[in-house]
């Protein structure tokens, strides 16, 4: 077989680990954690759906959007789950996920190594719009599983509404429509006592 | 809120239980079933990494590949999953199925119900290069777990070799590094005894 092939193929069987590794929010019937990988479908999906509340039709390279979300969590193979309200390891967070993107990425042939590795980059740095896009979904999908379970790990966490807003302010400068949304979600989770003031 | 957002969210909120719709085959480190929603970004990554195997540049629309295995097993939140190799639960599937999509795509605002449910409709038919080629990684995921597993699901199960050979015998025609690949995988199992011939 193709050394090309072969490398894909390893890349393929290696990245299965995403589906081991699991995120602190729950999932709608709260039966257990979500696992990375169904996260990043998740998002995906979300950006196919939502793309079109950011500018005007073509604003976005969708595709670009979707291999971003589709790998923006690989590096968690080796770096783990970072909790974003856990300030202390999210210290050398950035340094133990750099390491983790110069083992996992190079397993594939060089050209869509580097073309992962760039995407990876881009989503990390958040300045292109496709990038701010995908950020915005990143704290957007997990709003909506807290939100849809009662807020039962914000509570676990003793999680506050004047973090999920600084967590989410971005929002607003991505899209209009999605930043109205954000805001109603957690007006809304205050109300009802998912998530205190 | 606008009646659209909110239909979108619905929908977005709806298709979590994908991640509660456990596969037959188990994932890399043997701990647990696959679930849908996982296997769905698996094939969607696959999809970005090897559609340079189908023809040459530009022969395929990966974008529509990347929407269709996104969401071609979300019938299955209403219809369950059902085995490849159960011939007795595959004889109403599609009938289920139907039913599911009408229920699962129209929470959706109309236009974009409409995309899903022709894209979901597209993937079945299995006419276009787009969905040949969904069809042929829905078959190659499991079978690449099959094998990083020592085939202990087909063993569960007593699936022989000439069964997975049928399986996956769209897959020479749609790409003859693909062919090639499969064909590969299965001897070395064979070859292994991880599938009897």
């Amino acid at each position: 077989m193709e050394t090309r092939i072969k490398q894909q193929i390893e890349f393929i069987i290696e990245v299965d680990k995403l589906k081991r590794i699991y995120r602190q929010n729950i999932i709608t019937d709260k039966s257990r954690h979500e696992t990375d990988a169904e996260h990043s479908w998740h998002l995906a999906l979300m950006a196919v759906l939502l793309s079109e509340h950011v500018g005007g039709d073509g604003a976005l390279d969708v595709l670009r959007v979707l291999k971003m979300v589709l790998i923006h969590d690989l590096v968690e193979i080796d770096a783990g789950d970072t909790y974003c309200y856990d300030v202390e390891s999210g210290v050398d967070q950035i340094a133990r996920e750099k390491v983790a993107a110069a083992r996992v990425f190079p397993i594939l042939p060089p050209d869509q190594a580097q073309e992962f590795l760039q995407l990876w980059e881009e989503f990390e740095a958040k300045e292109t719009p496709e990038a701010r896009f995908a950020g915005v979904l990143d704290r957007l999908q997990p709003l909506l599983l807290h939100y849809s379970t009662q807020g039962q790990s914000w509570k676990e966490h003793g999680i506050t509404s004047d973090k999920v807003r600084e967590r989410n302010k971005a929002t607003r400068g991505v899209s209009g429509v999605l930043g109205d949304l954000v805001d109603a979600i957690i007006q809304d989770c205050v109300d009802k006592g998912y998530l205190p003031k």
